[in-house]
């Protein structure tokens, strides 16, 4: 932590905030000057409230130094994590699609949508039982039945499913019956859910709240990470801004962003992130050339038909378009899908 | 909902639309111009998605043209609600203050709090004892012994309380232990623990999400209602915008909004609004001009040693002159504090 | 500037950087931790670019410490500045009202704007004669001929004026027939017309814009003052968020904020503030109370017949409605309207 | 355009509506249902102003539904426009890279980026001569002596160039030196200068306001192929969101909507997009990926040493990487660098 203080600052005020920052067990450095001293804390700031600095008479600022991040940093572990889903590796040089319906309707649209996916090329299989739904009066999926067509959809098809989970207490339970939980954006801060997945050996596909910054992204992850899952998949699902045009704004630089700073694999959802089909494919083919390491899309058989997300979600014909135009991209990078 | 066709929507394009419109119940009542065609759809428009009648052919777009909530609308409701707790009213001529610590960190420090802000003339304590915290390493609350504690310094000073719950799991314990169960902005859309609330017959203090709109806001409260519990408190604590000499920004503007939307008290937080002790009191007084019902605001017997939010919290003689000021800004408007 | 060096940084990537700050006429100070190393650079920051430092060898970061501004700061001058304005003081005890229609349509409509206006008690008269209109197709003001009408008002009517300026080309005629210059959000960085009107002695009312930090309002007054023009007005007049409710979010934090980093006078102007007449009172309200000096509000004989900002213009019985409520507010605070 | 009129609105409230439609030339459809009236207003609605439609008793809101803009609308020129730069094509199936320093600095500095970018395979050559800073104490440029040197390095290297230009009082001297006038981002709604370089026949690089909307930028365009001037390329370079890890939002989306709306190139600029060198080039790769018809990238032999954008520019050995990258992505595209 670094404290500017203030211009006008007394050796006092100097000295009663040196001797506070010794006393919590950590060391002060000055460096005074012309204008203004600047202290130095020097010890693992990690457990620090810069903001309590600040109080102190005569100090200007106080400011964090380090990421408050450890078990997610590239730092701590700087080989990219890959992870093994039935099979399935993600993180490597292939770049798995995950695909499907946006919610479990009935047993005919989710096989349909299935085996449409994986005919095109898609590797997981997506497909919600536990809707969060702006409005009380939408549709909030169809619960422990939707769980079940999906375990017979993951059989037929051989596909590992990926669904969302949006309480703790449903946590065991579609543990049961998915491969991968997923920890939705408004529900990225949820501790208390973050938590008891945490406490599972379940993959999870954790995505970013749409007004949740990169850095407390990795945070939410870190939550997961200290109790002791460390198969967390990041995924940018775009972020809200002033713009209209699109739903959400797919924050594209969120991808080399996270590889920098995390060992972690990344995703991208090019159908949050624009909201409207007809864009899902060049964000899809944007998302692998900054370097995601899959992808995620919404796909359903009917999309004037669906239950949620009808607007941005691809008819499988498009779909196939788009794992065709997504491999190209992947060959120039020298990656696979 | 309004149905705008393109230009070059062909006849059939037209028809195909009606048809379906007709199907589900609608009536759909045709404009058509010189460069356009306009379709109403005539009905009640909250089952219905826009997005998925955008994806028929020939369609330019299809927007709502009702608000989406019901219960919480004043047009539903067209007095305002008056929320009574253990004597307290919120919502009408009368302003209460709810004032206290961020986290209870322990009898001592929640006590000594509790006494100021009731000498000052808070009218409810609030107080942590779950918190939720962007870091896993930060401190996570005192949890039931907090709940504990709270209900002491409540018994002790005969002031009513508010203190947030994060998992639907703890909605039944803390209702025994407090009087106003508090959701807090990063759970706003927490589907799950807003029906548990919605459940209990407690008042619910429900924060707007830092990136959620007004509407989002008032969708929320309406999860609740739909529940069966009536008695909801909107809170304004500051949104996320791209300014960052405040931690937040305040977003007055919602205060009036939500006034003429709705029939729901409204409450202002001005110490998570704007993350300074600086500004907390300019930004009250501020709030209570725009029509504001109650206050919230953090107050720490020494905010250089809080466990948490100490750069946002007053301390005891800062509190009491923003209540001095607040009250004369309430009088201004023929209200009292 | 503090400088933050990498974990991995060497002695030799230190000692490089070292001779580089010394090479330039500062000195570095050293404080060395177990985790790393932080170098405080001594000497006046302002001509210092740190992202130039941040790409040396073994930087993780390089941070300003100061504000970027010096004359427009309250450290530089600590009391408040008074701006006289042809017998109306900005800055004081006082809070002035300006108020007036967005656009100059006719000497009809001006006049009766002007004389409403003035009865209701504004003291200076604001009329727009070049506008700056987000389609080429929309109306672009009435120009010289409007800057005619506005001195015939001003004499009728006995009140200074506030216009807006759009290119330095204007300035020097604009000059001649206004009191005030207005510069319009979207050209608070077009640095070309603030070094222009920075070149007069006209007093200049310097609109935020609408996605522009403090710290940048601040900047672009201290263009005008280092042109040697000390008389600048600073407008909050709301910013672009994701928030749709209102058409800007008036961003009440900025007054306080403002208040205490600069010794300019701070305006509010709750008609763009908000987008919506009826939310313009109480936002009016809840600017005095936050500190602000002085209001500009559109104010029109008939918005629905206005060439532009119809639907946030006041109809004269609504203004004198918003007086008669603001002066309440002023007089909570011991000001006066 | 639509009207929604309010659930309570009588039949008194809609006549005098219908009435003032027709008396502006328009026709109104009523389109009643049980719960409200929607009214069509059949027309060219560019001329109208939703928001005082609004002011009507009755009325709850009136919405545009056409888009504002024309010239610049692929419905209106179906085509992709092509620009012809002295033997460079924009707009084809070859995307072209316009590179080089961010300011002029010096002849050497400038012949030196000139040399490195030609020779790594760019095709036009970028350079500031008049730099708009948020300090006025930072460098502002060279003015006419840069551009003298920008012509020298033009003809010694055979790159045609590509400088800003912030007043229109320069408009004519930039246009005798320099092949392509840029109007950067704080200038995109300035007006006088969008006018100014709309009656020159030089091709204008538009660069999108970091504040502004996709319809906003598009309605620039507009201003300028209003005035005459048809060869206009649209540029995205970022956002202001509420993300700091990046200094702006490259906002990737842009490309394909833009694309979809208009008939006008889109060329991205990576370098101020994300404002970190080591981001440039994925963000480039993801640019192309998405539908780029151009780059624009900050290039300085020594970023250590500019005088402005050093943070964000490449060494020339990188931005030889980056061109090879990004011929790979385009020819996975089936185009050409």
């Amino acid at each position: 932590m670094v404290i500017v203080m203030k211009h006008q600052a007394s050796a006092e005020d100097i000295g009663k905030l040196v001797a506070h920052i010794e006393a919590l067990g950590f060391k002060a450095h000055l460096s005074s000057g012309a204008e203004r001293t600047i202290i130095g804390v020097i010890g693992d700031e990690r457990g620090l409230e810069p903001e309590n600095f600040a109080l102190f008479d005569g100090v200007e600022r106080a400011m964090r130094v380090l990421h408050p991040f450890k078990l997610a940093s590239r730092d701590y572990h700087p080989d990219d994590t890959i992870i093994h889903i039935n099979g399935v590796a993600v993180g490597g040089k292939n770049i798995p699609i995950i695909a499907g319906p946006c919610s479990i309707e009935s047993r005919e649209q989710l096989f349909e949508a299935a085996r449409a996916v994986q005919a095109a090329g898609a590797k997981l299989l997506r497909a919600g039982a536990y809707k969060p739904r702006t409005s009380p009066y939408s549709f909030q999926g169809l619960g422990l039945k939707g769980l079940e067509l999906l375990k017979e959809a993951r059989d037929a098809y051989g596909l590992p499913t990926v669904t969302e989970v949006i309480s703790p207490n449903d946590v065991t339970l579609v543990a049961q019956y998915a491969d991968v939980l997923q920890i939705g954006a408004r529900n990225m801060q949820n501790f208390a859910l973050l938590n008891a997945v945490g406490e599972t050996q379940k993959p999870v596909l954790l995505k970013r709240g749409m007004m949740s910054t990169i850095e407390e992204l990795i945070m939410a992850a870190e939550y997961i990470l200290a109790h002791g899952n460390a198969r967390v998949m990041l995924c940018e699902r775009g972020i809200r801004t002033y713009e209209t045009a699109t739903r959400n704004t797919f924050d594209v630089n969120a991808i080399p962003v996270l590889k920098q700073l995390t060992h972690l694999p990344v995703i991208a959802d090019p159908s949050h992130g624009t909201g409207h089909w007809n864009l899902v494919t060049p964000i899809a083919r944007s998302a692998i050339a900054a370097g995601a390491d899959g992808l995620i899309v919404e796909v359903h058989p009917d999309p004037t038909q669906a239950f949620s997300d009808g607007g941005q979600s691809l008819k499988p014909e498009k779909f196939a378009q788009l794992v065709a135009q997504a491999r190209k991209i992947a060959q120039a990078l020298e990656r696979t899908i």
